[in-house]
């Protein structure tokens, strides 16, 4: 089954470079566009068919590996 | 509302990030990891309250800066 886990910055931690984004989105005349934030999204495709196993590796592969916890949260969607 | 723009590189084009990541994390002692893909997920916060308007600006955007057509394939999801 395929785990997708999405790794942001947690609020309060300053982004730059959904920052960067927003300025560029403004001057391409963007005008209704407000808070950017940027983060990674990591597809992992699991031989674990059980939904629930696959959840816990995968929370366990994203603090262990994927988001640095100290500055980022994640969250993790599983598709068959 | 929120529109969240997931940037991909499109199948059949190097992902040496995932790559890379799928080789830590065997090291770490996940058996059980296929493929694994790497990208970019992008959350704006659009002043446009109508989805379809939302789900518009939101692809111009991702067709215009966020995502590098050529190699890259995104996807759109909002939510209020």
């Amino acid at each position: 089954m395929k785990a997708t886990v999405t790794v942001m910055l947690k609020n309060g931690v300053l982004d730059p470079q959904g920052k960067a984004i927003a300025h560029a989105l403004h001057t391409l005349g963007f005008s209704g566009v407000g808070e950017v934030r940027a983060g990674k999204v990591i597809e992992l495709e699991l031989t674990e068919t059980d939904p629930a196993k696959a959840q816990a590796a995968a929370e366990e592969m994203a603090r262990k590996l994927l988001a640095n916890t100290v500055i980022e949260s994640f969250r993790i969607s599983l598709e068959d």
